[in-house]
């Protein structure tokens, strides 16, 4: 069995400076692959705790992966540290540094500095990956028959090294079995009565399938993990388990809500609009997000004043005076009003508080009123969260989502 | 000197289906206890995987953060192996047991089920943390002087925990030196450039005081960390730091840009509004994450269908038409209708592309229009900036913030 692990480098990831999204979006590419992931590292721009990392990957798993510290500054050491863990040299790569004077002429049009034209210095003990997009080659390592890469820390250039040159690569050098993981997600059951619920089904699943709940404000996320099962396997035990949870179904895909959201629209053709109080445009910003929302978004009004609600979404200001603004009444008017001026066939409307100040006996913090709909068909309900104010917009935002699929038909 | 290892437990973070930014946010946290961090860790629900976790972090430092696996459901054996780590059994715990019954019938008003309450059953060798959220206990165990906390992995559980126990325990049990951290926030210059102006200031720094700079699209905070240092001497560098960059500065604190404009709008008693385009929200939301925002910030119109620049915002046909919704005129009318509907003092107005797709070769992606400030005094500025479109959208929000600030006055 291959097993891949991968090490980030740098200072900025133990001082959570940064969040480290290039583990996972390695982890998901190796996926195809069939080389599952063991272990992921993070340690800082240290030589000792580069060769621990080192010696801690390599006696586990047989691919490392590492990102980052080959930058042109004196803190990124990688490069060096590796070229002495694997006994080489540095020396000056001719064909490298022909590469990166082409990068600056013609690519960047910016002129070339002493210190860009050191980055075609590496370890005379690897193998050149090319870097399209920047000035920091890949590595290649051997070392009894296992294979260490080092890469950019840059995510756009990592990536492309990785889709370009890394992943051919690996899918040729072992004979891997795949890995396959087939996911579903529910709304409306919480996650112990779930558990419940498919005792029997993970009671028989075959020992290589594995089932993982993955919960998340309102919503679960089901995966099944297939090692070395068979495509027909996968696809029975998927269709049992969406048998199983069919009444709290909302997906039989790996697709975030806003983007089943997104799905729906462009099936039947709709446009959407949301008239935002509480959450403050979170919901048009999860939206715009994905690339080509265009297609189906008109916009977001976000009332956070009501003289806005009243003025701008034509919310009766007797409304607001006689129910508040937080209430049933509003959210409906302010759906409509937002449908209206946006000239769009469904629409999502909040009102809520999201403390940590703002509650009353009556309308206590997490208190939020959520319409969606259509003209013709829509639903409004009421919602006491229970989070901090930052969970409180992620939660209102999850629900007006799945309020809209109720409606979109 | 005692350092840190978090290691964060879920297949999930194995084929990368969700980031982990819980490391993130406890190495940030750790940072004023003095603990440094030395490694980051993530394995999957695997017993040897966890164990092998633990022999590695706990070889190397005092401090072992755990995250993950501490769910109601069969994957997460977190609890048992620790609990076989240190040599304990898993037995009942009366008192938690109160406490999630407690939760379920006045917290969360939902039947408690078996699989709930076997939330109750953790090692008998270790001191539990109370978990005001949620059924999963926090576990402290002690070994040879070393203490290792496990943790739920669900983020506002785990934050709600490290606040309100965690940090307050570690800094008791451990003499660590205080870090002391001051932090300032500069913009307009490239972070080559500040490191050659700041030569002589680092040169002069004594030992125990150390440097950083953490640029952020567009933004560079410099950060003084003086290990052991006195509150006097940290006043006196902060000071001479401040000089040195006098004419970048934004702020002589550690705040967001949106924070910025938030405390400065409040100063000058000022209400701000935006329009946003290419955005979608993302400004609105960043500025009502905050809370209190309510008190400057009326809203916003996301005006990504072209009719709703021209319905709503009253941006003329003809201008859309002649320059195209990306331009200098665009957003000038974006800027003078957004103020005007939400009846505010300044606004924002951006409009862009984005990408992946949608750039011309006149307008490539990452072109954006920005527009701020009030009736009487505004400036529009166009920037290109070159990567991915999540992060185009982040530069863009940092320069409309930039810009709003040059406008106040």
């Amino acid at each position: 069995m291959i097993n891949a692990s991968i090490i980030t480098v740098g200072d900025e990831l133990l001082i959570g400076q940064v969040v480290d999204t290039n583990s996972s979006w390695i982890a998901q590419a190796l996926l195809p692959v069939g080389i599952p992931l063991k272990q992921r590292l993070s340690v800082g721009d240290s030589e000792e705790a580069i060769t621990q990392a080192l010696d801690s990957c390599l006696s586990d798993t047989e691919v490392v992966l590492m990102t980052g510290g080959l930058g042109p500054t004196s803190d990124d050491i990688t490069k060096q540290v590796l070229a002495k863990y694997f006994g080489g040299e540095m020396v000056l790569n001719k064909e490298l540094e022909k590469q990166i004077t082409e990068l600056f002429v013609e690519k960047l049009k910016r002129p070339l500095t002493q210190r860009n034209l050191e980055q075609a210095v590496v370890p005379n003990n690897c193998e050149i990956i090319p870097n399209m997009l920047g000035t920091a080659a890949g590595m290649l390592f051997r070392k009894n028959n296992k294979i260490i890469i080092s890469m950019p820390g840059v995510p756009f250039e990592m990536k492309a090294m990785m889709e370009t040159h890394v992943l051919p690569l690996l899918k040729n050098a072992f004979d891997a079995y795949p890995v396959l993981h087939k996911t579903l997600m529910v709304a409306g059951i919480p996650e112990s009565n779930l558990a419940d619920m498919l005792v029997d089904f993970e009671n028989n699943l075959p020992v290589h399938v594995k089932l993982a709940y993955l919960p998340n404000f309102g919503l679960i996320r089901l995966r099944l993990t297939g090692q070395n099962a068979s495509d027909e396997e996968m696809n029975l035990l998927f269709k049992n388990l969406k048998q199983a949870v069919q009444q709290y179904l909302i997906i039989d895909e790996d697709l975030s809500i806003e983007a089943v959201a997104a799905k729906k629209l462009l099936q039947h053709k709709s446009t959407v609009a949301t008239a935002e109080s509480c959450t403050g445009g979170y919901l048009a910003q999860r939206i715009t997000a994905m690339s080509g929302s265009s297609a189906y978004f008109n916009g977001s009004l976000v009332c956070y004043a009501n003289s806005v609600k009243s003025d701008v979404l034509h919310v009766q200001k007797d409304t607001i005076e006689k129910n508040g603004a937080v209430s049933e009444a509003v959210v409906l008017e302010m759906l409509t009003g937002v449908i209206d001026i946006m000239g769009v066939d469904y629409g999502i409307a909040l009102s809520g508080i999201m403390g940590p100040t703002g509650g009353t006996e009556e309308k206590p913090v997490g208190t939020v009123w959520i319409a969606a709909g259509s003209k013709e068909f829509r639903i409004a309900k009421k919602f006491t969260f229970r989070y901090n104010r930052q969970n409180n917009i992620e939660a209102a935002a999850v629900q007006g989502f799945l309020l809209l699929l109720q409606t979109i038909r």
